[in-house]
């Protein structure tokens, strides 16, 4: 049956012409970010639950949940909690199918309650946390169970809905995110001081640069003032320099804007989030599946994370758009952007969405004829492959905020 | 002092020439819209519990809360809820100030009871719904406080953050906020079975336009499948007559397209809402402050219901940005399309954004340099009269989902 | 069958001549009284809705849930709940049953919620109190369900337990149950200041009787201390008045004796229930179900309140034993004092108690004999019409608290 | 000052003599005890921090809380937990101390979350337990600080209250507890399929004593139905031995008596406790402080667990009646039985009670006047060192369930 793709030309000023560009990264120990990471890791504890217990993947969406913060007591070298962290988890999954019963609020704690620890690592798990679960009870239909090793039935749509995504990033989309990563690959295995709740807030103002990191420090790691000062002189250098990685542009970075030295209120924590100390969070409210809030850019509002794999178009089409926006980036000459769109239709195959949309800015001198064809192959195969992006999920593979 | 104000020409090809466009609105008994409502409705008791104990609006956010969904049994004539709904309300309040105790619990509980009594007829308070509340302490800074007769003291931002907005609203876009007013303001009147969940997505390719409505019926208002189906064809021909009020594009409607009459499954509820039977809510995750959900606009991330009105960025800049679109288009000539950008800086005076950006796309024939200037002054305006907005909110003047 | 009654004398200084008696009463607002009727409240809602969706009484048990104290700020002629109580329901009840579905949670909730605002009639219950369900589902066995108009059919004991009871009561026990019925049924509706929350601590020590009142008062009613001081000083004289109907032994009354005028510090509330500022209340820690705490005489520790009335022997023979006591002494002249003990054993009908024991103190001058076999007959009478403590509980007539 | 000590001669038939004796035991992984465990657990811990930090004990109630069942699914060689437990931490606890502030919530969630490992060791953690915390702030009055080096200051009564012990203890008192530590201290480290959810029901008839107990078996620990046969008559033979210890009279010991083999349904845990498979457990709901449950004896409903040590009469008078009785019974020749009661009046010293009563039954050939004034020198002594008992409770030597 063949698709409904529609590939048109886009008209606009390029996004690194334009004059001014907003762009965002929670990090992962972000509220937002807990939550969202707490939501994928109990949807892909289930799959696996389900897969040992059923040889299948079975419905369930829990992307839902909520962070209510703490209250705390920080101090240099150490403080308290005061007040425990409240996760609540909500969603629904399948507890029993063809005469199995998969416990599925146990799975999810001890999902939810792995991912915190790994997340936020300087939280006593035995103290400082409340998880609760309120998760209900749905239902399996056999139309919609998804076998790994059986591709020919596609799952059907559960909802009419869409997904979108855009390639390539932008130098400011690539710096906010590779900042990012740097502080959590590189920056903090040196300095532990360095909480994993770091938002970043990108701001390109025609050639200038500005990035404003907000960093919650651990205290345990600082003895004194002068060391808090001195860590947040250490991320400001070492971002100005590895900024010089993804752009030719002057680069500004501050860190902890709010600080105010003198009244001794600065941005110091017990455990390196501010959950511990009044910021909730709530899954679906922070990066989308590409790891950014990017307002110049279509987004979706969908949450990616805790959605199942198997149907959700809210998840799929989301990761799909991006991936072949991507794809296409780099297997076609000529773009200089792209924007894909997928919208589904309730209750038909995931892989014959109702319009598979794709924007196109061609680069100068680039010819949209020839890219359009292309794009629209790359568009058919992905569609032709949708389950891989299921399988990718389960396994880990697609980063989902 | 001078704002930092930057107009400059948007090129793109204008949405209506656009070859796909997508709009969706979440009606008010969705459960995304009752996370958000009630957190508006809360903020908005705290506001006038504040006012009337201290004279002046106190620091609180209660952008936060799950919506986590029952069980129901729905028949015709009237089924059950077998497990009731279960409202969490988080976020923080100042609960003390200069020596008044304002409990803050207690007003959020009764707001959203209320609120939801008041959206969701057809439920049973006392039997269907538990309501929770584990929402924090906050505390007011003194710079802080909202005095509503003196304009001269001007909060200062809460967080570096921004709000997007844009004018004027496509034909897709007036089509679907339209339908949903006109089922809420007229149709429902007459067919109480329309419940208020009330999904619209419209779909526009090319010149079809194509609206998919997702009505949960109330089961006590229907006799039999018979008038279920009746009420089904009402909605759509009542919304495709009303449909001519906005476009002379084709417009279809389709209602409840999920349904299998065979297998008697339809989109039958007790209460009018998905959160009875299987669907979460969350604040932040339905419609943006324009009512809307246009992945073809700029749009962003921030939950503007139930952060508070006073220095909240996001709330107030993404109010204001709407306004300022809409305000431009109304007072100036020739402005086809226009997407106003407020970005703040944590600390400095929410008047005085870090910087104010406006794209116009003039429309065929206007010069750009004239818009400019005045969109420069509109602009500058609003921001002199950001307290406006504020007030506005707290009167309940302002929608914000 | 025979049943396993044993009779025996009982040889022991009766209660009025012993030097120290304590009786102690809580008042039905008291946190413990609270936790109690609304664990009944609800059993007795889930009978009648199992008679009407079933035409019979199905398994469950919610003798347990957990009222937890919020914060208040009492003031003479007003003040406010500041932090809302919290009403735990659990336990378990059958949700399901020949393909009914029964509601048990909503059920739970409305009963709960019902028994509330009569009890503690100040209370704002969409402001100050929430009331969360984690009831667990319960099965019912087809061998347990309970027919009310089929007598032939016995239940089988739940649980090997037993329980105990005893006749007459003592002068103090009267004095202690009688202050507590005078103040609900007749100095209440005058002086509506005395809260639900009375606790009455009888002692009796040789001939004196002292009895201590602790009396929560609401404040709405009391303009000030004076107010106050009157209303206490109210309920002494009329109590002290009250007494000489009970005995002509000397009775005095102490109303809120840890009151400290100077420092302000008296026993004021919002409601008329400590419940609101700081003391939790759990099901079966209050009153035995006769009305009284009685640690001179024999106790069961069993929660009588809430259990299921069809099988559960906790209360069941609670019940039973205390009015086989009292029909004995009013029907058989001679006894002084009787204390009745009927054990289970766990799977046996519950009309076959496995031993069904009385102790008999006669009175000076008769004959112990003639006595014993009255008490047999009159045991053997109530176990052959055990299933009338059933229907009395289900129509509310036995006060378990 | 002299205290109002009164010792009268008891005349009444011995324990011993009596047709029909009952004594109940709850092991410690009964739901109810498991909530007093916990309940304890909980007060100690915040006694130790208050210490560690302030120098000092402070006040807190931790006497409440509830143990909300879950349910399983037990098989031979290890089935799964279907839902978890959870737990409610209730009570109140001075949180804020001269400037020092005890995060006493997360002291809570970590010594219930530690107790509940210890005694319930099956049992996993991060999966199968949900423990909430919903305790209040308390304050602690200056005068009821106790300081453990100064006992010149005496805390005063917390309310008009009392507390009951008797000793010695019967034989078949004897038995039920001698067979829970045998079980506990001996038999369970052989045979560790021998849950610690252990109730040991005694009834003495005449001369014969019966005992039921119903021990859940953890499933892991036993392959087959065999397996769990072959346990069972391991308990019982092990017991009936066992018994030769504490009594001459003929000793029969049931086990799990509701078992219905035929139907595959025995008593089968996977952890041990029926706390996993629908049986709630409340504080104060179980044993007495001298760890049985004596409905022979006069009993105290107060819980003795979770309360604090310093001034609540509930725990220290119920703890220090029972020391004053095997006091008694150890030093002093000719007591057949002696039953202890305490009553206080609110706000005055703990030291000195409204009334201090023994009921002295002597022993056949000894005189009442010698006994008397040797009781009322032993009742003098512990009063005067009454402060031992807060000692004592605090480093965990004296149990309270």
């Amino acid at each position: 049956m063949t698709r409904n793709i529609k590939v048109e030309t886009l008209k606009q000023i390029p996004i690194e012409k334009q004059q001014v560009e907003l762009v965002e990264r929670k990090g992962i120990g972000h509220p937002d970010s807990i939550a969202d990471g707490i939501a994928e890791a109990v949807s892909r504890a289930l799959c696996r639950a389900y897969y040992e217990e059923c040889g299948a993947y079975l419905h369930h969406n829990t992307d839902q949940g909520e962070v209510v913060a703490g209250e705390s007591i920080p101090q240099f070298g150490g403080g308290i909690i005061a007040r425990p962290i409240f996760l609540l988890l909500t969603g629904r999954a399948t507890k029993s199918f063809q005469g199995k019963y998969i416990p599925a609020d146990s799975i999810a704690l001890e999902a939810a309650r792995n991912y915190l620890k790994d997340t936020v690592p300087s939280i006593n798990m035995e103290r400082d946390v409340i998880v609760d679960c309120r998760m209900g009870t749905g239902s399996t239909d056999l139309r919609d169970v998804f076998h790994p090793y059986d591709t020919s039935r596609i799952p059907k749509a559960n909802d009419t809905s869409f997904g979108v995504g855009h390639g390539p990033f932008s130098e400011t989309e690539n710096i906010v995110k590779g900042f990012s990563d740097y502080i959590d690959d590189d920056l903090r295995a040196k300095y532990p001081a360095i909480g994993t709740d770091v938002k970043i807030m990108g701001l390109r103002t025609g050639e200038d640069i500005s990035i404003t990191v907000a960093a919650g420090m651990v205290d345990k790691y600082l003895s004194c003032m002068d060391d808090y000062l001195e860590t947040k002189e250490i991320v400001k250098s070492s971002l100005e320099i590895e900024a010089k990685r993804f752009t030719s542009r002057k680069v500004i970075v501050d860190v902890n804007t709010a600080d105010d030295i003198n009244n001794n209120s600065v941005f110091l924590t017990v455990t390196g989030t501010s959950a511990e100390m009044g910021d909730d969070g709530s899954v679906g409210r922070g990066n989308r599946c590409n790891g950014l809030i990017t307002p110049n850019r279509p987004m979706s509002m969908e949450a990616t994370s805790g959605k199942n794999p198997i149907n959700h178009i809210g998840k799929i089409y989301n990761l799909l758009s991006t991936e072949i926006a991507m794809d296409c980036v780099e297997k076609i000459d000529g773009i200089e952007e792209i924007y894909i769109r997928l919208l589904s239709q309730i209750g038909k195959p995931i892989d014959q969405p109702h319009v598979a949309s794709a924007q196109v800015l061609p680069a100068e001198g680039f010819d949209s004829a020839g890219i359009f064809s292309e794009v629209d192959t790359i568009i058919n195969d992905w569609l032709s492959n949708i389950q891989s992006v299921t399988s990718r999920v389960i396994r880990g593979e697609l980063n989902t905020f």
